[in-house]
């Protein structure tokens, strides 16, 4: 197990070596994120909830787009996942007492794509 | 204990009376659905894969919209389900060994609403 | 392109013949399932709701497993999706006017795995 | 626009004043999260890099149950986002060019909620 281990951890430094990084020290990721929050004890209606998370997202500079179940957002994984975070603190302070939101966040180090890179790689290939 | 599972059925009972069905009987849901299916075991370029899914949601008829982290589909349940159904089965055929696939479906019986209405919600709210 | 589409065809016809299949027919599927059912408009407790959509699983045979933030299920691809949809019926019976729900599904054709596999193949790699 | 604009951050303002917090502070908050992290590009099988997650929540101290399709997490927003993004770097740095991750998060101003409060008040009423 000893050994296994200490497989484990060279393989992790040397990735980390191999980016110039200390253990410890956090990698710089770009994030496409799929965010969708959901305010309880509101009421049926939570328009008003997701447009003020809208402002939230245009406030931190965060290029994103809304569709029927969420919002597709882009950026630095740091700078998303602070803005998510007030989301919820924004969504709470106009009175939701619960919410529950789903994220799906999707990381590359192959190379950099865009959220129209990544519709563009369906519709491209959908001849 | 009984009692209560007595009074629970009735509730469900009286419900299903109101809307004109009998218990077991299918209810007819209009579902909103966000639809994400992650094949692995095929490389890192999934995009030939999402590309046969929009094919399949396209021969089943089905109103749908891709976004950069999955697909919008509106349509009565059991024709989305079965679409949705089809597309793991294709991407199996196409030769993926595992799938993952994220769903939410959002069902309301106050009343109805298209996808570009819940857009609508947001942006009009959004002034 | 015509030529593409035809390709296409040919290799998805093969690996249904390949399974003793028709194009159109169903091929039997087991899932693995993570399910999370939401009430909206219902207040800010749904613990009733949920524990309702337990019993549905419970009356439709499934294997299935609480956990903090949904219930995982292990069964055949219909049986499954119908049992999901009987939540639906339910909870909308049961009083709430909107439903948000997440799926997680996983299907796999290289080999059978149980939910207890999932789990153990962590752990047990996690000497 | 202008009135609609000034009650909201009115409204907003009070709450942050109501918990003795400037706009911009952050807002403490406890999260329940699940958590599934699903490595591609990197073949079928990918148990170790969900034990490599296990292990970053262990050092993470935090409060964490595996079941059959994710891990539910327990503690502050921070910490537990700091380790989600700690799963991305090591996952990475373990060979993934490329990951998927759901997630959900709960949180509620209501009142304290541990998982397993959240699984006792289903099998509770579940009587």
């Amino acid at each position: 197990m000893l050994a296994v281990e200490t497989s484990r951890m060279r393989t992790i430094q040397l990735e980390y070596r191999r980016q110039g990084l200390r253990l410890g020290e956090s990698i710089e990721m770009k994030v496409i994120v799929d965010l969708c929050v959901v305010p309880m004890g509101v009421g049926v209606s939570v328009s008003k909830y997701v447009a003020e998370c809208q402002k939230v997202l245009q406030e931190a500079g965060l290029e994103h787009q809304l569709h029927a179940y969420g919002t597709n957002i882009e950026g630095e994984w740091d700078a998303v996942f602070a803005a998510i975070k007030r989301c919820h603190e924004r969504v709470h302070a106009m009175g939701a007492p619960r919410i529950t939101t789903s994220i799906k966040v999707g990381t590359r180090t192959d190379r950099d794509q865009t959220m129209q890179d990544k519709i563009d790689s369906v519709t491209d290939g959908n001849l």
